[in-house]
């Protein structure tokens, strides 16, 4: 695997720098065009890595599998009444489907449906709670207490959210939204600004590649029919309107982040997380993405795949 | 497996004729509510059937997926300059989508994409020497030289369909179509009208289920990557708007019908087809996918499944 | 003048209490769907009325209209820059169209443009002086200092104004607001909850038939070529998608509001008012759109008709 | 009148060659840019004309106009079941209303509308008589036999019209056509390709302005309450989604056509043709639309005015 990861990293050398870094906070804007990292988790929950794997980078949208594991643990398959799980044909922010759909959104990984399922998942406690709840879950599943909200980062985005709010306001029109919107919108923030390296990340979404449980320790993390429909959501509607040429070129179950981290996992083996800033017009790690094509071409884990290493001599 | 096919037989039975035959032509409107075939090809080639898995039935829109992959082989990625392979968003018929987007069908597998796929088919040959090929290209996958266009349905079709004119001609104004409107139109009557059974459909298929191999022979019949391609198109975009509907329930890439039948792929594993006439408000076999839904959980083979066989025990 | 709004009122006698009073609000919930009140001020300035044409009632959207007048004499033709004067082909309340088409709202008639408008009109200083300065002008047309906001009204606008906000957070985005989003929507709210008679409010808006003057003082309300603008902007989008219905059958740029008042103006002869609480299902008074169709039947007042009384015989 | 002519042709004179002349068919295409022409025809039936005021021009969708009035004399009212008469809010061929309104188009002046109403007028009768019928009256309004349908033209637009065929046919799918698409669509392109002067669409248009007779022989070309009802549709739609620019700065109903042509109706006091070939963004001759502005501004012809000539001082 180290060295597989090393030819993958040989790979992308000519692409470094490619795509746009977000720009719409300062500390999104900052961020180094030439950074790239990439970890695997795999079923001995052993975690591989090349590049700036440790180091942690904001991981956004990324966040929104997370709180949509512990939203469908909390409220159950009720969180689809309030929240679809279709692709939206649209972009990640786009109101207008709302409006066609009175106020319910396509899917949790839009930014519509991810305040609501964020909503959900604070319920009637408080938003800090819910907070604390998902960093909890994410130190254990990755094993690693240092993770964190960058609070400076979630005040960014809180200054700069008005169209979130205009989505959240939408929403509270047509009673999606149980909680006051600036109680969801903050906890929602915050979740989008938690900071995580490429290695913490790979091995925080272990579970998903093993039905809901640690493949290691072997404790549920969440109950497996969960997992497999999380991974349903994640390939239809992970990357927005670009999933299904994520789909089409990867062929994994993925959520990209505005970072410029993706989480991809390939069920029954393992987990694998890339960052590097450069977005391609549809927000989603253009260096990432390429990284993660060359992975699975060299693995042969597509979900789409018949065999076990099906490009071997086959390219 | 013929044991557990008995079993899917008896979990759908209580559900037996529910859903709405498609009504539009009459040769669709008196298929029997409560008819329902299921067959199974596998890795070996052998083919387990129950129910009414020999009977014929019009595949209507399950033929898009093999004219995709013979136009994928004819003409290459260039496909995907006019035909895109996004999720539409949208129902099965929509033409929003199509101005909005300069004419361009979101994906092969929506009506506007699959007349534009089988425009590209045709190129510069004619339209029945493109199905000439599609049924030869069937009959051999299946092994069965029986298979035909069912004309009658084909002349239905075309005299009923205005909708699929108004798709043609709209594309025909951005150059998406080259053939003349009737040319294409014909010819993508004829391919929906195409009747197989269960039986002769899951072997037909087969091939996708093994990079584009037929298992037995080790024939390719298409190239590797086109397979794993299809597949992807069809898990994200094979029911219109309810294919992450269909994804999270039955986690395998699909490609259902108006004739009641769907086709499911299980990479790897093998080919799954069922029929049955009564539609859910989608345009999908109802009993169908219910039964497709037992199967999988009793197989495991879900793409999102970590485990061979996760979910023994398990519920 | 008297003995035709008898004929008016007789006409739609039958009719009293046809549609539906708006409810989402108490203090509009509970109006009287039985009253009807219909006041006309000519040339000279004498205000003749009808039915319950002395009872206050909230004028709603209408006053979109006044606020549109000032904020046109205080920021002139760059108010175009931020509010467009197409109809919009959706209701009044459509987010849609924003999305579309950067956060700009298709003119200054529906929610999102009055809210832009009064933004607009507040500039620099606090939206208490935008207020005031629109009740002083109200009062100084109308000739009448008991115009007043019912903030009683306000208040439930306010406390229900979730879709509101979210139009205001939507334009916020794209810098169509420039003051705080809360600031805008109180004093949008405001202004909806102007508590007006049909008397009062036919006298208010008689400058708009008289090219921005008072006929009778012949002082200056605003410049000329605003007048007909506004003019212009009502006939086109005054009752929202129900516009292209209400010029055919009535003739005249009108504005309604879900109080069940409309005003309309007839250019070069006068200025009428009618108030009837239950709404068809655009939003615009039932009754009082056929009391206006009566009257314009009986005057000829139609911008579209070539004689001065048209109709006379011609029936 | 005739010196306000000169005036108005001295005011665009900077102007002329402004624009970009329409070339989806070489025969509209070859138009001169430099071209201009104004008629003015009054309540005696003078028609006043400068510039290019007799060279014949391809009228095109100002055809519309004239086919409403004879359809609408010919089935009555029940044409509104199968046209709308709102604004559309979308260019003048969009097909996403249609779909959004099961197939209704929103007025019978975009494409779609026009193809319908064409439809409505040829009835259970054939295509010929309908465009007979139509030059039998343009010829009798305009007191001139010359008038025809320039075959060429009709022959290039018929073979470039596959847009108009997409919304034929969509509207075939919802029973909005009744007689075979080809049919209405021949039809449709020939009034379409109807060459006329300005001095014969002014004097054509005279009734429009007069209650639907004409002003100087009295003889009733339809009924006065359908002349209003065009003038009203004329007003909101007929500039597609300029409509409300063409009201807020000409003031009048009127027509545009991509040949370069406007009809604009001054209700009680004539109907103005002007022409010059050069388009602005929405298809609306750019010189020939200030012609208009500069022409009411001088008269105070507009419908929102309230003074006979309002802006004499008030410049």
């Amino acid at each position: 695997m180290e060295q597989l990861l090393a030819q993958v990293l040989a790979a992308i050398e000519p692409h470094r720098g490619e795509g746009k870094v977000a720009d719409y906070i300062p500390a999104l804007a900052c961020a180094d065009p030439g950074k790239f990292g990439i970890a695997v988790a795999g079923a001995d929950g052993v975690v591989h890595g090349a590049g700036d794997c440790d180091e942690p980078f904001s991981i956004q949208s990324i966040s929104k599998v997370f709180t949509l594991a512990l939203a469908l643990t909390r409220v159950g398959a009720d969180l689809w009444q309030r929240v679809g799980r279709e692709p939206s044909g649209s972009a990640f922010n786009s109101i207008v489907q709302l409006e066609r759909e009175s106020g319910k959104p396509r899917n949790p990984l839009i930014n519509a449906g991810a305040i609501a399922t964020t909503d959900a998942l604070i319920g009637d406690g408080d938003g800090d709670s819910a907070i604390a709840g998902l960093l909890a879950f994410l130190r254990a599943q990755a094993q690693d207490d240092r993770i964190a909200v960058d609070e400076h980062v979630a005040a960014s985005e809180a200054a700069t959210g008005s169209r979130n709010r205009s989505l959240a306001w939408f929403m509270k029109t047509y009673g999606i939204i149980d909680n006051e919107v600036e109680t969801a919108l903050d906890a929602y923030f915050r979740q989008c600004a938690i900071a995580m390296s490429c290695r913490q990340l790979a091995r925080a979404g272990l579970f998903l590649a093993f039905d809901g449980r640690d493949p290691v320790t072997g404790e549920e993390a969440i109950v497996w029919h969960n997992a497999r429909r999380i991974n349903s959501v994640m390939l239809l509607c992970g990357h927005y309107d670009n999933s299904g040429e994520f789909a089409y070129r990867v062929g994994l179950p993925g959520k990209s982040g505005v970072g410029g981290g993706i989480l991809a996992i390939a069920p029954g083996r393992g987990a694998i997380a890339v960052w590097s800033p450069g977005l391609n017009e549809f927000g989603t790690s253009a260096v990432g993405a390429r990284a993660l094509e060359q992975f699975v071409e060299r693995t042969g884990w597509s979900v789409f795949a018949g065999l076990a290493n099906p490009t071997a001599g086959a390219t």
